[in-house]
């Protein structure tokens, strides 16, 4: 417990507890690197074998929907964090007004629950150089026609609210095709559309920050997605150099600008004629972010816990050329720990497994390479992960 | 559970549980990498407090006096491997007769165990450039006597088996000093007597060897011990390059002559007029790689994990000179997890602490720091040490 009744002190102070809403990898790597500042992570987990809690991270059980659930995770703790978007933004609300620490504060961390509101207050900053794609609030059908109508066919429908590994994420290209996605009445779903952008590039800059204002960022990442998920990366993104300090610098602005704290994942779109969009924002460790493990000197798990407890931050310079391939759950696949030896014998190979049960298209790990060339660490990286997802 | 009855395969398997005997900071270190790996750390501990149980691992309490605890730590998992040396070599004979897999292999183990006969084994092996300080067996005080008489006063007085952090450790300056150390009958403690060596430096080789015979090496450190205990080291040492050449030859030669697996640490002296001598092995993770989980990419206790399991070992390459300071307990100093925000202000300070209550002279945690060159890394880490320390 520190100075002011929660225990968090932005002068630096002594931390205990650190609370993270989530129990899965991102988690479960913060916990690794808690370990060694003497941290305790504490994680609201479905079950003793959610990732986190299987390597050891303190558990408490409940949904991130209850505040009364939310609360037994915050009480006591220095700050409460967030490994998912899944949680309630009133109840974050509600947790700062009985005072615990929420970090990132609600407000900032709406923008990365909320596509449609960030795209607005992103817009409303006036950051030079910041642009987003053209989009829309869909309430029904007729609203992605209308948006069609005036951007042309394809568009890209979303839901407003998480879509974490790309679901909720739809192509659509016809009038015809519309109400498969978009429901006439009613619907769960909160959904945008917007321009689909023809792209050349998709970046990533992840960009830790304290509340005293201090910042540092990653050098940029390229990522490659496939139906919406984030399936492989590599530092540095193949982008001219002037366009990776374009999109370092937008990405700081905003992240200053939203008054936003721990690591934050802003991903951008690099259209064909080299145009930065951005695109979306998330207020936690990130996919990015995985080759810091042993591309960086401090991986973005420390850095989290450093920012979030207002703590110093650590260096960040890109020590190798890297590449990140994410171990998929593959239909006719099986456990990745069964391949782990196999996996190591390409030389050079990091694996992280995450310790969930196998399930087709889930993340079930990762495996980072440094090279001499992101190329050679990519091809790498890709054989060990493609020997990991084998049956 | 592998091929052979109790999972540990050589040809690279997969593996479920790595047992091991301790539970203090290298387990609590080793835990961390085997997450990676989805790889469950079983411990042999005293209580929930210890620090690799704090940090997640899977505790079996007990103690490793006791064969009755041992084998319920050993059973179902894939392989059995240390932390400390205060296992009787006795028991781990009698786990490989009831087929559990023991790596190291309980001869080798010995040679970690009773400084003396690690003496006579590694002279007798002929090894090209090793040689090792005189010594003989003490059984009463005037072996020591006879001993100085023939190789000059001061001389060491060492116990035979562990010494861990230099307890047990005596620089006797006369034939009157003598009996305060050794009894003149009886006493528990078995002792050796060595000739006091002039050093010019100290130096350790951390090598990982598997079972196959595949072995690495990482760059040759410069420790300091003081009053036995490993307080900070440097990587590389700073010795000419043909020494440190001439050390790791040696180190890779000794532990493939004992048929060691896993992690070896090779400690020698370099004396005044240059010659290398051979004072001790350790066949654990030890004090001497803790900078390795920054200035290699594979760190010693990913590589121990690899090496025990049979897995391909990872690279070993240095990133950077470095640096690694302990934090240990001072008189009227407190516990560190108070003082981390203050460490971490310290330019490029990585802190590790171990989860320990604090306590004079016990080693607590330590911090490492990457920089353009040892003496910069060096002055940087104690900085940042000593502010973890204070009160």
């Amino acid at each position: 417990m520190g100075s002011d009744g929660h225990g968090h002190r932005d002068d630096g102070g002594p931390a205990g507890v650190v609370a993270m809403v989530g129990a899965g990898q991102l988690a479960r790597m913060t916990h690794q690197a808690a370990v060694d500042y003497g941290v305790t992570l504490r994680v609201l987990a479905h079950g003793a074998d959610d990732p986190a809690v299987v390597a050891g991270a303190e558990p408490v059980y409940g949904t991130a929907t209850s505040l009364d659930d939310l609360t037994v995770l915050a009480d006591g703790a220095d700050v409460l964090t967030m490994d998912h978007e899944l949680v309630p933004n009133d109840h974050l609300v509600a947790l700062e007004r009985s005072g615990h620490h929420v970090r990132p504060g609600p407000a900032a961390f709406r923008l990365s629950q909320d596509k449609l509101a960030a795209r607005s207050v992103l817009e409303a900053l006036g950051i030079e150089g910041l642009a987003v794609p053209a989009h829309a609030e869909v309430c029904r059908p007729k609203d992605v026609v209308a948006f069609a109508e005036a951007h042309g066919w394809p568009v890209v429908v979303k839901a407003r609210g998480s879509a974490y590994d790309g679901r909720g994420v739809h192509v659509v290209t016809s009038p015809d095709a519309v109400a498969a996605v978009v429901p006439e009445e009613g619907g769960d779903i909160a959904w945008m559309v917007e321009e689909h952008v023809e792209l050349a590039a998709e970046v990533a800059v992840v960009v830790a920050r304290r509340s005293s204002g201090d910042m540092v960022a990653y050098p940029v990442v390229g990522t490659r997605q496939e139906d919406g998920m984030c399936v492989e990366l590599v530092q540095p993104a193949p982008i001219p150099d002037e366009l990776a300090r374009g999109a370092t610098g937008i990405a700081t602005s905003v992240v200053e600008a939203v008054d936003a704290t721990g690591i934050v994942a802003v991903e951008l779109f690099v259209t064909a004629d080299g145009t930065l969009l951005l695109n979306e924002l998330a207020m936690r460790p990130h996919n990015s972010g995985h080759v810091t493990i042993e591309a960086s000197e401090t991986s973005q798990f420390h850095n989290h816990l450093r920012a979030v407890l207002g703590w110093p931050l650590g260096p960040t310079d890109q020590r190798s050329p890297a590449a990140t391939v994410n171990v998929i759950g593959r239909s006719g696949g099986g456990d990745p720990r069964r391949r782990v030896a196999d996996a190591l014998g390409v030389p050079g190979a990091h694996v992280h497994l995450y310790g969930k049960g196998w399930r087709p298209g889930r993340k079930l790990g990762h495996v980072t390479v440094l090279a001499e060339t992101t190329e050679d660490a990519l091809e790498r990286a890709r054989v060990a992960a493609r020997l990991l997802e084998e049956a």
